[in-house]
């Protein structure tokens, strides 16, 4: 293995030849042995801090401050980057102390070195291309990392807010399929009245389409950036007309509608915005959980559960126990729930523990908003795919509950008369009897106007849509 | 004393004769002897209570289900109950099982009884007006409660949005106060880049007008309302057109924007606005708590600390050490934040534990949002009257930090270039002398130049806003 | 109304001339208007604070600091308090800055008043005994407020301990009780293989007398105190030989076996005794929660849910839906859950705040610590008596249960042959049949083997405790 | 590509020939793409698997239900993997539903195919050994995968305690080394008393030797199994002996105190032991970040900040101010403590989720308690190598500080008397003037008395341990 040389302020270190990165990157490897995931599993990261480089560039060589050669030799590198190439370059640990400067830095010395290989140098020859003086120009951790991290939750949230519409439709579909089946709604786990499963999978449809709007009301907020504030958003060391041209250049990189903070000073320190992403994040996997919840209680069973539904057998359940299927899909997505959930108290101290002109601490807010938006983003495709879509309805089951049911006479207090129906219901329950059963034994109602009353359209309300 | 006999499902009991509540209210006290706290202590709750008793009254008498006289009695007793009379008759404890049914069965109580009085009755004769039969006509608890929850939660947050726009301007008048005060800027607790004071107290206030803009936000989501859904969601019970019609009279009533959620059955289940306005709360007390962690930081000494600026003292700090002030304020302004971070957690495990067709743990949510909302909005109000209104700035320090830090170099490294700055730092750091007194000694500027650059507009940043 | 004038750091004031708290107090109450809620509200504290004031009086008299005559005015006064007396003369926020200054001085307020009473002074003769300079002789706010908070969560703990006793004896009577009930287990929510409900019960019984065990040895950690540490612990201005006087007195005053802790400049700072209590109460909420879920899961029906057992019913469920009885019981006791483990969120962010000498949020600490002990023994004490006592089984529903499963067959593998086992299996799947009934109708097993075989003690298992 | 099928209760799948893993393994890689990590990831509990599926084998045998060659072919198995070989086998991702069973089921699959290998045979000729009639003999998932998931924790936490005893180690000899730096003690940020820098960094070391101690004592919980309780803890199906049997074997293999649960019914869905050991590590948590933040505070600087101490530079800190370094090593410890507490969110709601006869979560809960004891173990390491080792002392400010103080008067009050400390400490206030030097020009205090009172052993107390 041979090396090269290179320097910093503590000192001289010897960087392997074939590495893209260079000093600052070893150092913070060194520094940083805490979890073993390199920034490099967070490919949006990546590209985020290529595309932020690439807009820098641009907006220095279009101030005047950067050599065109140079800012072409740039751009050139950082959309290999872009293209998915040298991300295993990115090496340093994702919790790293320094406000990630290490990212800022790693992502500096990539770009730099291959820059300069296409510029025909080699590697280290920082005279002619420098990563803090040429790919960092005009820039500072403070406002590059913020930015970067940003743009990748935005590109991870459009991931997360595909597979919720996935899910959403596949409830939706359930919904549709289920709306002339008669059901017992239940409070407090203890029967209430009449509804319709349709109606029950409806929510789970409407809870997540609620969801992706407070996401998407949530993503909003990231897309405004510091660039350009530089330190501590008093923008020393950047040029009139920066922010601004480094702005535009990375929306259209991007794609994406960023402004610059009104207050970059205030910006510069501020979580706000990933705090309630992070929020809304936590709602979503509150929702999840709740859904999941009753998924698991409604297919209980066989014989000694509710068995009101069937979730389809994806994995046998018990080497112990023969024939036995577990609902594994939603038990999964119940445990990326509690995940997120705790991920959001992570976020929040982080956020909290800023001081003063930064917050030293986004990098573990980096990695827990990723980790809560992918993980969510997987448990909402597998719950759709392997669980929501194969369900069935025990459709016989459900309606004998009903008909059995002590609640049915709540419906029926208004056709037969409080005093009847109070009767009925100690009957019933004296006797174990159904009410459907007994309203028709003694005559109260004929059979035909019965049947009305209980047709999934009268139970379900006639002006209640089910989706 | 006096006592009348009531009856419910489970038998007779007597009940206080001059109390307005009755045997339900009687049950509940005894079911959940929990906190020691009643509902009363929630005066938005009782009164929001009997806005949606009046509201139901006036639709079930326009649908022609309850008697004008019947109306006219229950719709006086609730407006005596929202000037503020009967309050002391809210007597369940805040936190109940039974989601709620409690605090509707006591409001439900105590409206008839006084309604009777009202008609000319006595306590208790409810052949004349039953206080489920005639004031929760069309309702349940399971309507009812969330409604009423929610039309509180909107009365508590406009006080909270009013403290903060007080807090918000003490912050703005403090950062035109200190637009010239020209200090050092720190991240990560070490020296970086000169700014204004002005422009850190512009970053307390801009945190709190953004955080007001997010509260309004989630605000706007409370105002969608399940009155009408009855039990499940289904309106089993209700007439058509009741929904509408309470509607629309709750909201004369309070004057507020309310609307019917589309899907009463979700709506019904569903404690999501509850989740996002408690993570808007918690966003709040995370930038509330790192301002206080700032302004004990920047006024630490006062001969061993930064001494930057002076907090008002408004009280002795120490009965051992004389002279003592400390940060009191910011002090009880952190510990509010922490409890409304956990209070959060607790809002996030009542939602996500909700089964099937209801959430049965709303009191919780209700009891440990109103603290929050409460607790925030005293926690502003003292933070800005008894703290930042006084605070003063020890204007010469904050020059003299400037002028003899080393960070000051990296303004002057365009006017002097980097390697002379590069050699003023390494003699500053290894000597202990400050930059300034180091350039000037070497003629790199003149004395009026160096001054010029140091002009608070310039280090702050020409094109930045103050406030 | 009549007033004195008092004097302090910040000039005079007048105090009402009936009070026996003084401008300190006066000034705490102005600057901490947050939650309303006094510290009288903490009968345990104000207990606490006289013991230690009384330690402090007899060893500063012992060690010939406090002349006998101002010594035994305190101590008569402490005595007063300990017996009840004067409680509503505490009158400061419990959430407050100042690290539990304020609190200290409405101690040494009131009993410097008292006693200047009994030694037939006049209220606010400061000259003949001094809050400050006699009864805080020798002590700082930063030992006497963390050792009162000690003693007093000691003291609510004791009351904890008993309740959980209380619930452990109601749900080992149910595990005996219900020895011989069969049932299906289930595991992730799917019928598993049978067991007794006794066993059930007996888990529940179990969990507690585990948690009584680690709240046992957390509490023993609050035994150390810092008495004697003075401001931060060096024990400036207490001289040899108090530290140890005070806590003998101290020791003999509560009947604690309180111990000095060895390093008094860590012990001033520190707060993990309370997080680790706080971590000991939010293990107990997990399992009670836990244990409340599956007791309203197992009661869940009655028509349409597993139906297992019943709880007593305490109140009516439902105004509209007639017979409704839910299960509020546990149903209050899972919200006081929900609670707890927020409280541990809040007093984790304020033991991690902590600064240097001091943590300056101990008063959320006490007031989250208490809220959980309280709420904790309520919600115990009413789970014991108002549900768990009258909980009775459906036994002959619980019976077929078993019967009727699929599950059963994994029981009786080992005596009728795997293949034969499996054929049942399928059969009973296929048919909706009985496995019991089937293997009858095979002849596989005669009828009284069938029968001793799902004897309870057999299904058990031989070797394993009920209780 | 060549492949072997295999056969479950789902029907057939081609499994890869060359995969020591089988079809249960691969639909649980289809159908949990969750996080990406697959169990392999965790060590400790691939080689934990290992040893119970050892254990369990010697007892089957023993108990004569397993034949001599097919135990020692399992035995065999099991120690090649425990010596590390065949862990890139474990392949199921380690968030997965289903409690377990699919991490228990790649166990029984790889351990039956090699073992299958050193017999003679071929991968997937189950015929000869079988992974759940002999692998799995006796087991169920429920009790493996907790006893495995124990196991793993123990081995986990002794690599967290020896990285604790370095970094105490680490920091006692800063005490020692610190012993005689004087230093002003500061409460609520405010100067208040001095101390010495020994006793400062004392605090820290006691702080990790206290945690030390819970974390035995929480590590001792953990050493208590399910094993033998097969599905919920009747042990249905594991003769009379295995429980014994199998735990003996185990406890010799592992070397380990292990005790079997005197009732296997609660031990098999109890959480209680893990809630305690996340708790505890929370405290840990707590703690840390409280001495980093301290670290940051004491280093902040180098002109306006405190600057009493250095901490050693181990990279750059900024790219656009030259010369700035950083504390990163306390901020990235400060970051694995926010996780680690978040974490201790997660796995509080997955125990409190838990359900009758089974916790089906436990797989987030092994996720995340090895986070955070890994995490934890390396930012003590990191924080003891990388920072405390290298700490120096600025003493001759940290003795100006102490001399200019005015809180040097209370501890010259017994000596000059408390009048005219207080005209030294108004004086001082005023004119900016040191109290040390007051005194002096005033001939109150001699300069040798003076410089006596303010000896180290004076200052810290002399009867106050430094360590």
């Amino acid at each position: 293995m041979t090396f090269r040389s290179e320097h910093d302020l503590l000192g001289d270190r010897d960087v392997p030849a074939d590495a893209y990165w260079g000093v600052h990157t070893l150092r913070a490897t060194e520094n940083f042995p805490i979890t073993g995931t390199p920034i490099s599993a967070y490919p949006h990261l990546i590209d985020a801090l290529a595309a932020v480089k690439e807009a820098a560039a641009l907006a220095n060589e279009e101030l005047g401050l950067l050599a065109p050669a140079k800012a072409a030799a740039i751009v050139a590198a950082c959309r290999e980057i872009r293209s998915g190439k040298l991300h295993d370059q990115f090496v340093v640990d994702v919790i790293q102390g320094g406000a990630g400067t290490s990212t800022n830095m790693n992502a500096n010395e990539v770009v730099a070195n291959r820059a300069l290989e296409l510029m025909g140098h080699r590697k280290g020859e920082y005279g002619h291309l420098h990563p803090n003086e040429d790919v960092n120009l005009g820039q500072s951790t403070n406002d590059v990392y913020p930015t970067a991290v940003k743009i990748a939750t935005v590109f991870a949230v459009r991931g997360l807010l595909r597979a919720m519409a996935v899910l959403q439709d596949a409830f939706g579909r359930k919904a549709v399929e289920f709306r002339d089946v008669l059901k017992m709604g239940r409070t407090q786990l203890q029967d209430a009245v009449p509804m319709t499963l349709g109606q029950e999978f409806s929510t789970f449809a409407v809870m997540i389409d609620e969801d992706r709007s407070r996401l998407g009301e949530a993503v909003e907020l990231i897309h405004e950036i510091n660039l350009g504030a530089t330190a501590i958003g008093t923008g020393l060391n950047a040029p009139a007309g920066y922010a601004e041209s480094a702005r535009r250049h990375l929306a259209e990189i991007t794609g994406l509608p960023l402004v610059t903070a009104a207050n970059l000073v205030e910006a510069t320190q501020d979580c706000g915005a990933f705090v309630q992403m992070s929020g809304v994040l936590k709602r979503i996997a509150v929702k999840l959980s709740k859904s999941c919840n009753d998924l698991r209680l409604l297919s209980s069973g066989p014989r000694a559960g509710l068995g009101e539904i069937n979730l389809p057998p994806v994995q046998a359940g018990s080497s112990i126990m023969p024939g036995k299927v577990n609902p594994v899909i939603p038990e999964v997505v119940n445990q990326v729930a509690f995940e997120v959930i705790g991920n959001d108290v992570a976020i929040t101290m982080a956020a909290e523990a800023g001081q003063l002109q930064l917050n030293a601490f986004e990098p573990i807010i980096l990695h827990s908003l990723s980790e809560s938006i992918t993980h969510l983003r997987n448990a909402c495709l597998t719950l759709a795919e392997r669980c929501v879509d194969g369900i069935t309805a025990n459709t016989e089951v459900l309606r004998a509950t009903v008909e059995n049911s002590i609640g049915l006479v709540t419906a029926l207090n208004p056709y037969i008369g409080y005093t009847a129906a109070t009767g009925i219901a100690k009957e019933a329950l004296a006797t174990g009897r159904g009410v459907a059963e007994l309203v028709l034994e003694k005559g109260l109602l004929p059979a035909e106007r019965l049947a009305a009353l209980l047709r999934p359209e009268v139970v379900a309300g006639s002006d209640r849509p089910l989706v």
